[in-house]
């Protein structure tokens, strides 16, 4: 996971857990140039606050330091001191300004940090940075997630070598939501390309949209969600401002390194057996291809029938028939992978769902509903109901 | 449940279960004027078309026909005629015309009706007609329910004593929607009162929006949700239009029984353990109240935190601010009964928290959020989210 200009480290500082790595630190030898997209919940954790904050300043960051276990959200006025005096700390451990540290947290709502535990562990970070340690921060964030997420992409363009690494976390309250580009998890992405701020950030924004707000585990949303990409420009090249040859290779690069990550935090879903891609076709505009796709992409019957390997087109059909998309049912056709189990409104009988069914006994299959009422079409990753995902939640305060 | 002027039957026709009630009629011994409400959902089981089609041609009908294990939905024009075989052969044997049936189904999507054996079933009905058979037709309409549901109001106003008896099924696949009312089950509703057409199908609705409107069990909305009431009027009073002095006490008796009706199936939810009143104040103004609620309602991770009997105040406040509803979260408090657990977006700690916790061990609780941002206030009835719902609906086919 190296990328030139780069150095990270993990500890376990007892945040919440024992025994595991929960706090992570990723530090950019000079000041990186940095893109963030923070979740639109009106609820927003203290140091989604303060970075949003510190991005209406500038776009020029040194480090990212991350935990796990406590979210630092409805903390009031000490939850945002918190994450100052992290910010004051990291600044004067790598001899940089606090303006140029971001904070992010995950994990329980409403709890204080343990600020002593906290700044113990920047300490030990601070003398333990290696070029090594991403994959140590990529275990340091994960809550309910089962395994770590990452994925690296390599561009050359121009005889220049440009490297991204990112990783990210999610399990559960996961989803997107429509409108403009939005996280909906923990994602962070080392870059060592030379860019200019604008089309860094667009080039992440297009990114999100494409891929994070594109997933839902459980159709909630949450208070902490910030997807972070930092651009140390080590690579050399010319400084790529939307314009230069390494433009669409970067954008390209960035859409396939964070539709990897989604992918993964589906496949990870709180309790999730099945990956699920659920595909409209057909659609009279964008809007409606859309509505039909999350209608389905959330029901809790669809998804209980995806844990059944039910091919229960009845519930994909009503789904869609109450998202609001217009559409005539008796032109409408389903098909799971390539079996069409429904064609003009009519299921085509137990033969086609019996394949269908074999089909669903796969980890991923996919699921497309042609509306036959225009041309347009979305797509959304989504995951199945199961009864493990009732026992983590409905554990206490996990 | 007798109410004069209308009898009842039911018989085990053995349409999917076997060894239950499963097809029940009701008819009035002359004319009823008759109110109903219907999905909005675009996918409209052959029943709902049928009975739509026919209050759009007059309001007086002698009979409901009704099913569970079949919803008769997605049956295209095969679907329609098996509607109007069994109204034609209904009015056949009760004697009055085709256009005077209501037929209503619920179960499974996408299957044909054994006509044989329901038109066999007709003929025992036809000959078992009683004044006491209304319960046996609540028995016969149950699908996942694990109970019947049923709720009677007595109206006494100057002299007249009117009598309302209903009975609803639900269990899942509810949810109401908001915008103009609309049923989200099934519910049929004898009266004998003597009404205008106008002001009994705009009783009804107003009853509809402010019970079956306001639950919710996992989200999802029908293609075969009914609610159909019929008047008799053989209690003799003067034909009420609205004005006169039954109105009032006939539109409170109908909304007292509907929401009788909700609540039951809300507590008879597919897998429900808890039945909660999620109730917003304080909010800026209407739309912001029911957003705010049904975010709360339909939340996997709130009703999950239900089952666990955990006040779980962060979840709750996430789901309001990703609702859409605008309010200050620092300035927003919440409650379990009368235990308030949060104060200016803050916890108020393990105290309150396990006062809390105490109220939820019940089986009945409501949570109370205050955005304060203004005036206006919305409530909702929904259940938890549990294993047993997963297990359910993961279940081929149920």
């Amino acid at each position: 996971m190296r990328v030139p200009g780069f150095s990270a480290a993990a500890v376990e500082a007892g945040i919440k857990y024992s025994n595991r790595l929960d706090l992570g630190m990723i530090v950019s030898g000079r000041p990186a140039v940095t893109a963030g997209v923070f979740t639109r919940n009106l609820v927003k954790a203290a140091p989604v606050l303060d970075a949003m904050e510190l991005f209406r300043q500038g776009h020029l960051f040194r480090a990212i330091v991350v935990n796990s276990g406590n979210a630092n959200a409805c903390t009031g006025d000490r939850g945002s001191r918190d994450c100052k005096t992290i910010r004051e700390e990291t600044a004067r451990m790598l001899g940089c300004a606090p303006g140029e540290v971001l904070v992010s947290s995950t994990g329980v709502i409403g709890a204080f940090l343990p600020m002593e535990r906290y700044l113990a562990g920047l300490e030990k970070m601070a003398s333990s940075l290696s070029e090594d340690g991403l994959l140590d921060v990529a275990n340091a964030i994960l809550t309910t997630d089962t395994r770590p997420k990452t994925a690296s992409r390599t561009v050359s363009v121009g005889g220049n070598e440009i490297r991204l690494s990112g990783m990210a976390k999610g399990a559960g309250m996961i989803a997107p939501s429509m409108g403009p580009p939005q996280a909906t998890m923990l994602s962070f992405v080392c870059c060592d390309a030379a860019v200019q701020p604008g089309f860094w950030q667009e080039t992440l924004e297009q990114a999100v949209d494409a891929s994070f707000n594109r997933i839902t585990v459980d159709g909630d949303m949450s208070t902490n969600d910030t997807v972070i990409a930092m651009a140390s420009g080590r690579a050399g090249n010319p400084v790529e401002d939307g314009r230069g040859e390494l433009a669409g290779a970067l954008r390209q690069a960035m859409n396939s390194l964070l539709s990897e990550l989604a992918r993964e935090i589906v496949r990870d879903g709180e309790g999730a057996t099945k990956c699920v891609t659920v595909r409209i076709k057909g659609a009279r505009n964008q809007l409606d291809a859309e509505l039909a796709a999350r209608a389905i992409a959330n029901s809790s019957l669809v998804k209980t029938a995806f844990f059944g390997q039910d091919p229960n087109w009845g519930r994909i059909l009503a789904a869609a028939g109450r998202s609001g998309a217009v559409f005539d049912p008796d032109s409408s056709a389903i098909y799971i992978d390539n079996w069409r189990i429904v064609e003009n409104g009519r299921p085509l009988g137990p033969e086609a769902e019996a394949q269908a069914a074999l089909s669903m006994k796969n980890e991923e299959f996919t699921v497309t509903v042609d509306l036959s009422a225009g041309q347009a079409g979305f797509q959304i990753l989504t995951c199945d109901l199961t009864d493990e995902y009732v026992h983590i939640n409905a554990d206490y305060r996990t």
